[in-house]
């Protein structure tokens, strides 16, 4: 996309967009000849709502490349994924909601054991509890390097998040993590000039942690990887006019969402009816709304057809508290397929459907993988879903005369 | 394709991959209301596994454009025929099965008359027969030139392939052959300074030709055009971590799959059973099978629907063993159309079907044109297909977190 063109081309408008997305709504049949999980489903609402609306399937990042959670959101997002790249540590980072600012740089940390001579001899320490993790992150956070600030956030178990905030840093950065063990953690270095600084104060972080949890065990040593600085992205309110929210519950997804300019609303219970409950109670205040179901790919990479099924069964339930506000524009789809016949993300485009009153329903009165490939809008890259989205909510003015 | 990317997502995998292609497969009706080539055709075989396929059609190298073979192949290899061009001194040279080089610089030649001014009297030598054109070769390969090396290589009646080699030739370079009688051979010139070298090169080798063949009769002048070096194709065992096999009587499809990084088997006889029967014989070494049906393109450039459908109908036949060595992904498709009805090549695109365990099948146990054009796949870029298939034999890992 053209975020230059697409800014001088939209328009203020009153209108509500909501994409729900099913994470890793798409699947496959388990047996040849069967049906996928949202054809099996029972979806009575949604079915009426595809007899409404235009369907079709959506590719993340083109033929054959299945993606993650990440990237896949950024394409529903409007954001070539491929273009846009983040890298795994500014992931890690936005999944426990902390808020990464665009020089920050970022890193996977894991805590690990070392011997008398350095030698790592548990790249994970046992895995241990999330509970000492959190003291031992505290300790770390005692570490202080002239001209630069660190944080660092406990994930889960041996995992944290770490980041180091100053002037002038740069990300292009080798790792400290050998990724096996019997040998030494690495000098971290500087793989273009612009990360000299960073590289030095990772490495004196480095060396004051080595002395600081000297005495310490299991965990004795960090090791980082997977060095990263945020993709500069085009803002929502800025470049579409939006005023948009994201209602989701885990950190990755609630980061993408503000890392795009989203207000990231705060769901009350970690259930799929607290978040429309949250849609329901914003929806004066916010023109989009993002509204994000884990679940389905949960389930999926578990490989619990049934359970996908339910999930996509409870959104179903829930649909009618949706329509009723009346939004102008509804696309319901997924960041990726999940098949619970494969237990992983994959590359099959993903159903989608485009609800506004400016859609040329295909009388197709279901939602389902088939049915999306049989309708009107036939194969569309994700990243264009936006397009659609603000086109027929009257957002996007005539191009020429 | 961003090839860089690709290579760095490739795993390895124990899956085996095929692709079939039967040259000019799509086809038109004859008359208003009637079927096409393909659709006419009994395949009870290739309809029974389109029940259990993805079926769609395949645009070689976008909307309305008609490829030739070269470019017909390179984008059902996977790589845009567009971008990468292959010039048809090159085409002509890999269709000998000689082994060119990536600086060698190839031309189509041909025998021809001149009379004693030098002016052209017949383009073809009046068709001279392929036996003495062989003699007339190896008088071309007494000429010796300072610093540049020559092959002379007869492909069929007056129809010779050039090769020069040495160091620093370029490529572009005005052709010797008027295209038409009743004027004199042309003097090849270069089209920058990188090519100096090779047009004084091949100037002198035409001045040689002249002097030696002055005597002879029909043949005794030579006229090149269509120069062209080869374009560099990542290769498909460093790119796709593929072990590919090519299974193809013409020499022209031979060329090209050598150029990606096919091995090319040898097929003992010139029947579409005896490419089977090399198919089923290397099963085990390769993981990767290209096998090309050139006949049905035959019968489709000559105007004869029924040769076409038989040639169809032949291979149909043929798939039960293929299928019995339980392939992990099947392509059947073409490199473009020959309608009968058009006697030529088209730029209609290609009924295609892919096969997997992963694909989701939409129960349309027909493969032809209008059924492919119902498929679940879609409109297809020719050259996507290999990211299909790469994906669906497992070989494309996740991208980003």
């Amino acid at each position: 996309m053209d975020f230059e063109l697409l800014k001088k081309l939209i328009v203020p408008a009153q209108t509500k967009i909501v994409l729900l997305i099913m994470d890793g709504l798409g699947g496959l049949p388990l047996d040849p000849g069967g049906k996928t999980e949202l054809e099996t489903a029972h979806t009575p609402n949604l079915d009426a709502l595809a007899a409404q609306s235009d369907l079709g399937l959506s590719q993340p990042a083109g033929p054959g490349i299945t993606v993650g959670s990440g990237p896949g959101h950024q394409a529903i997002f409007g954001y070539d994924p491929i273009e846009y790249e983040i890298g795994r540590g500014a992931l890690e980072v936005l999944g426990v909601n902390f808020n990464l600012e665009p020089n920050d740089v970022a890193a996977r940390g894991n805590f690990c054991t070392v011997d008398t001579d350095g030698i790592i001899t548990d790249r994970r320490a046992g895995r241990l509890s999330t509970d000492i993790s959190r003291e031992m992150a505290a300790i770390l956070r005692t570490i202080e390097v002239d001209g630069v600030e660190f944080f660092i956030e406990p994930i889960k178990e041996h995992r944290f998040a770490f980041v180091m905030r100053g002037e002038g840093l740069g990300a292009a950065l080798s790792v400290s993590d050998p990724l096996k063990v019997g040998l030494k953690d690495l000098q971290v270095q500087a793989l273009n000039p612009e990360s000299e600084k960073a590289a030095q104060g990772i490495n004196e972080f480095i060396g004051q942690t080595r002395i600081l949890l000297a005495e310490k065990s299991p965990a004795n040593m960090i090791l980082l990887r997977g060095f990263a600085q945020l993709p500069s992205l085009p803002q929502y309110p800025e470049y579409f006019g939006l005023n948009p929210a994201a209602i989701a519950i885990n950190g990755m997804y609630r980061g993408v969402s503000r890392l795009v300019g989203m207000t990231v609303l705060d769901v009350p219970e970690n259930t799929i009816k607290s978040e429309f409950d949250t849609f329901e109670k914003y929806w004066d205040e916010y023109d989009y709304f993002f509204i994000h179901i884990k679940d389905t790919d949960t389930y999926g990479a578990d490989g619990d057809f049934d359970g996908k099924v339910k999930v996509i069964e409870e959104v179903d339930k829930l649909m009618p508290q949706l329509l009723a506000l009346n939004p102008d524009v509804v696309i319901i789809s997924g960041d990726h397929s999940t098949p619970a016949a494969m237990k992983s993300h994959s590359w099959h485009p993903v159903p989608t459907l485009l609800y506004s009153k400016y859609v040329r329903p295909d009388g197709i009165a279901e939602f389902g993988e088939r049915a999306c490939a049989r309708g009107n809008l036939g194969t569309v890259q994700a990243k264009d879903l936006i397009l659609l989205a603000l086109a027929n909510a009257g957002r996007i003015k005539k191009y020429g005369a």
